[in-house]
């Protein structure tokens, strides 16, 4: 038997870690600015401690783009290296100088702040330099300044220089391939998204910049070129709002924050909820509310994942509950494993604890709303709607809490909780078996005629609409006892709420079973089954219903995909009022042209107060109506 | 100055490329099963330059999985190894053997399937194993079996062993939080995924299995445990169509090749396309143009993208031109560059040719279809139209190409290419301005009175429908000279073809003064605005005419997101027919009320044509007309 080691040669390796370390290659700016960010937080740490004496003086990072020289240069003020301390860090692939240093401090303010994970971030620098230099000059007393370069061969040289600023330059001599990181708008773009809220203040100048204008020096190209040397802008806000206690943020901070995290965005938030957990999981962050629109899919995955104020990912599908992903804002947690797979994420015990976390949240902050100001929370309950009812299907626990604040509008624009519903209906509404029955419509305006019917009876009707309705509604069902739901066109008020006793019905069998081949030769006998009932004189003489059952379970499977109840034929019942006035007429009419006619006109009309008249049938009832006037 | 090597420790490394390579667990199944087959070609490859010159054999590879030893074996009889070449492609990371391999041998039939591109497959065993084995026996003669083992420290030790048979043992001891891969059906899954096209015949087998009976051995859980070392099966079809010419397959092997790919879909596809590209770049595939369906989401990015037929993944959005990711089937191409990201891959240059290029067999494909059968063309048009369209819209070169196939129904079920539309109308319905007005509607049933009337005069009525339709027809204005479209609903018949002279009008402009004011008390004038036109007296006594150009304008910023158009209030004619009967008989009646009543029954006539006539409204007109019967 023979030992030996694994080995892994740099020449190897090091092509691997230019090319396929980060699938993006613009994260090379990201991980230069935090390493950056880095060795002013790690200065601040050492003042703190006293293991540094000299003058903090104001940290800052600069992005500095020479396009006429092709290089990037990312500036800092921090501890700086010196040449020992470049040999350990830089020519040490994957000695982690952050994690180290972590470990050395633990504990004190700011060390925990710090973001490179890995010691491999600034190795991405390959990825869109050809050449690399690092002009450093260390924080100790009387350091010498050096300048590191390597074109990743992975050679590299070391010369002593001269530079009387602390701190650490960074140059990027950008390779051919990469010229798009040498336009100022792309960098611009780079920084807007990853670096936004970087603790310590980041600020973006060009030197050359290349204009529209008829004037100046032109170059080989022939275009105009302004040598500006400009007057770098600060690209961050260091203490973006999450980072601030609760306690010391207005209404209009928040919103203030929400425009400046969507600059795009034309309305203000519905409201906020601003998260800070210590234990068991670091986790800052504010959620917004937004109005939905129409177009639910532009607004999803909207909020912003970041890591220490570095921006990560707008991705949190794994993080946040599938209910909430509408929800708009930022989360910060050093706790959520970055780099992994979606798979890994959703079986990791700190996401899990985290999105659990959230839902607790966003139900408190509901319910403390509805008790602290019920008309405030009415008013924002159709955009709320939505958010409540997904959470009631999606999460057992979150439907408990929401039970208490959920609400439903009738069509008179009165919102009750289910409790309240209930015990205002419970007189009126029960029917013979003890069930409390919520009639709904979802849209007043399509059962305009079923809701004025129900509502001349002294019935409520509910407004229960969305793609969500038929799922909630058997959830209700299930969870409230002696409660159950029937659309105002489900069937004749009378077998909707049952009562004891039945009306007395004025036709007689032998005169419904005359009349009846009259109804069925005027309507599709395969969609429509046509039946007597004994309804009010008041009622309209015929109305078409949809059994309840059968079109709940057709909705849940249009909108909860797949199954094969929509491929089942829809089937109405054509109920003849075997009270009302017209339809007794009928009998002693003797013209049998004259009675088809009329026939096909009640029905008609049955089938234009359920929307159901269309195309040739509509026209012909147009041109019969017409004639009629 | 000094210079240096950037180094790379092997401890430093590891572990970042055990954890990281990949954010994928489930791929070091992928890996290995791949450098299983690898050696396998490799050895084939070998057999046919003479230099190896033993038996072949039956090819395979078989994976073995034993849930009670907690080990996971990939088992190949392929080239083996000798414990010198263990130390050049194992002990050595990132030593590419693969790409040694392929350059020694280039042009020789078979390698260049040969999968492993960096050689650090082998390494994603680490993800999940806590131990690893490699049991080789090398193809040479009288070779000595060697084991190499290591837990990944990364110390390895290299022993000699018996193994009588050629090739190579991985034997992977699972770790604590990789159990999942102990699971019979998840390892199933993963090779289903990965490995279901792998040109060698790969077999999978358990050796223990835990059954729910309550005979047997129970083990320390008191689970009946059967010992059954399974005959493995196979999971893999080495030779799937795409691999195979063309001419040697009938449309069954096509057919049959879908439900394969697609074993949970219930329909046919249309039709297919075979892909078969040597040059500029090397491509292959099927792609096959499903019937769509309602749920249009759930179908897109069924495409699955191999490299030498290994699954890479299903999301080919930057290969595949958007307008065709609704197409389904299978491209391979070792030519896309894998493991980048998604910017990148959009500005690679063979990337944007493979596009390029699909685009142009899919419009070759559809001109031919059209050309060969133009009657099944026809059949299939209503489940083609939304590609062609998207793909006029998105892509000019298509544009051009689908102007001869494109195809527009009327609404008697009729299919004319847009040039044939032109000459079939040009007759009748060129206006004054010579422009052939094609008039169309999206909905014959909701149009049904606007399409007789115009049908009546003897036009057509073309149906344009979908989301797609606006944006459509305004292209096809654009790039057709002489050529516009006008809803049946946009105006009056003679105002939608405009020709010389005019129909005299019946009423006066005095009459019409009188009478004006009757039908605005009638509507909403924030809404309608009322004119008197000269129409025939055949047509109805009122129409409700809704603009083109604003129409198409909201329909458009519906469908393409955003904009200020869809915030505009929504307008409308009432046009009176100056020449109808029954509204020159209004200037004869004294009754008021009569007058009034008989003006709301035309109006609301009107509105119910155009579907406008809803809620409170509708009920009245439905009270209102019961009376009537």
């Amino acid at each position: 038997m023979k030992t030996g080691q694994i080995h892994v040669s740099t020449e190897n390796i090091f092509p691997i870690i230019k090319k396929f370390l980060y699938s993006d290659h613009e994260i090379f700016l990201r991980e230069l600015v935090s390493n950056a960010v880095d060795a002013s937080q790690k200065l601040k740490v050492l003042a703190s401690t006293g293991e540094y004496k000299g003058e903090l003086g104001e940290l800052k990072v600069e992005v500095l783009l020479d396009k006429e020289a092709k290089t990037l240069t990312i500036r800092d003020n921090g501890i700086g290296m010196t040449a020992e301390e470049i040999d350990k860090y830089i020519n040490q692939i994957a000695f982690s100088g952050a994690e180290e240093f972590v470990k050395q401090y633990e504990g004190k303010e700011g060390a925990e702040s710090i973001i490179g994970h890995f010691g491999l971030g600034f190795y991405s620098a390959f990825m869109v330099a050809e050449k690399v230099q690092i002009r450093t000059l260390s924080r100790h007393e009387g350091a010498q300044a050096v300048q590191w370069e390597s074109n990743g061969s992975p050679e590299f040289t070391l010369t002593e220089i001269e530079k009387d600023t602390r701190g650490t330059d960074i140059v990027l001599f950008i390779n051919e391939e990469s010229a798009e990181f040498l336009e100022k708008s792309r960098i611009q773009g780079i920084l807007d998204k990853y670096c936004k809220f970087l603790p310590i203040p980041v600020f973006f100048g060009t030197k050359v910049e290349y204009i529209d204008s008829p004037e100046g020096e032109k170059d080989e190209d022939g275009k105009v070129k302004r040598v500006s040397v400009d007057v770098p802008n600060q690209v961050n806000n260091p203490k973006p709002a999450w980072t601030i206690a609760p306690v010391d943020l207005k209404d209009e901070d928040y919103t203030a924050f929400y425009r400046e995290l969507y600059p795009m965005s034309f309305e203000d938030p519905l409201f906020h909820i601003h998260l800070n957990v210590d234990y068991p999981f670091n986790l800052t962050g504010i959620l917004y509310f937004p109005k939905i629109k129409e177009n639910v899919e532009v607004q999803r995955n909207k909020i912003n994942l970041y890591s220490n104020q570095v921006f990560i990912t707008d991705s949190v599908a794994e993080i946040v509950p599938e209910f909430l992903t509408l929800l708009h804002g930022v989360i910060d947690s050093p706790d959520i494993p970055l780099n992994v797979s979606r798979s890994y994420l959703q079986s990791d015990g700190n996401v899990k604890k985290i999105s659990a976390h959230i839902t607790k949240k966003v139900a408190d902050k509901l319910a403390e709303m509805f008790k602290k100001d019920r008309a405030d929370f009415e008013a924002k309950w159709d955009d709320l709607k939505i958010f409540v009812e997904y959470g009631m299907l999606s999460d057992d626990k979150f439907a408990e809490k929401a039970k208490t604040f959920a609400l439903i509008k009738n069509t008179d624009g009165k919102y009750y909780t289910i409790e309240e519903l209930e015990e205002q209906i419970a007189p009126l509404q029960t029917n013979k078996d003890g069930k409390v029955v919520v009639l709904y419509t979802h849209s007043l305006e399509e059962h305009f005629s079923f809701v004025k019917q129900a509502k001349d009876r002294g019935y409520q009707v509910a407004v229960i609409d969305g793609p969500l309705a038929s799922h909630w509604i058997s959830k209700m069902e299930q969870t409230v006892e002696n409660l159950s739901f029937a659309r105002v066109d489900a069937d004749t008020l009378d077998h909707l709420i049952q009562k004891e006793g039945e009306l007395p019905s004025k036709l007689t069998e032998e005169q419904q079973s005359e009349l009846k081949p009259l109804f069925e030769s005027a309507v599709d006998n395969q969609k429509f089954k046509v039946e007597f009932k004994s309804m009010s004189e008041s009622d309209a003489p015929i109305i078409v219903t949809q059994p309840e059952f059968i079109r709940r379970m057709m909705e849940q499977q249009k909108y909860g995909g797949g199954g094969f109840f929509g491929a089942f034929p829809e089937t109405y019942n054509l109920v003849v009022n075997a009270n009302h006035q017209k339809v007794e007429a009928l009998l002693k009419m003797s013209d049998d042209s004259e009675k088809s006619t009329k026939v096909k006109q009640l029905t008609d009309l049955a089938l234009l107060a359920q929307g159901m008249l269309k195309g040739e049938e509509l026209n012909k009832f147009i041109e019969r109506s017409i004639s009629f006037v």
